[in-house]
């Protein structure tokens, strides 16, 4: 699997390359803090969009857990649907966005 | 553990008391399609505070997924916090949230 658009380093391609030795994993997007994807092995499109609504559904998710309890912080948000399965596990600098097929 | 507010019959205790067997399940809730908490274990202003922001993101969510593949649809959503971890498992009719403790 190509890794493109890396501005990020050694270790952020190793990481990735970890995780997509993975089968089930169709790719993944490291996001940076201004919701733009920085380095990815999908497609341009596909990864703009799931950036996009995974930054906004973390940030919606981590605000409502604030809510609940001020000293509580977001680790992962979980998506399974039908098809597919969608991790984010939300940083103060990158997100890291893993979209995954069903097995 | 007690369940309040059943309005919902038999089948729908014995699936929460199944759930609430689990050491880790710290309550459960079921949500009505308008939003509000028909049954529950946990203390109302709790239940009401969950059905409420669940609802949205997994709503959110729902939407979100819609817009990647319009044939798709959410299963369950998944928030992982430092304290605790809550689950969605979306229906047309009623949503479960179940709400755990990290082990």
């Amino acid at each position: 699997m190509e890794i493109a658009h890396n501005f990020m380093g050694p270790g952020a391609t190793k990481t990735m390359l970890r995780i997509n030795e993975n089968g089930n994993v169709v790719g993944s997007i490291i996001v940076n803090c201004e919701g733009f994807p920085e380095t990815t092995t999908l497609d341009s499109l596909t990864a703009a969009t799931y950036s996009n609504h995974m930054r906004n559904l973390s940030h919606h998710a981590s605000n409502a857990l604030k809510e609940i309890d001020v000293t509580d912080e977001l680790t992962v948000l979980r998506l399974v649907s039908r098809k597919s399965e969608a991790v984010v596990a939300p940083d103060s600098e990158f997100h890291i966005i893993v979209v995954m097929r069903r097995h």
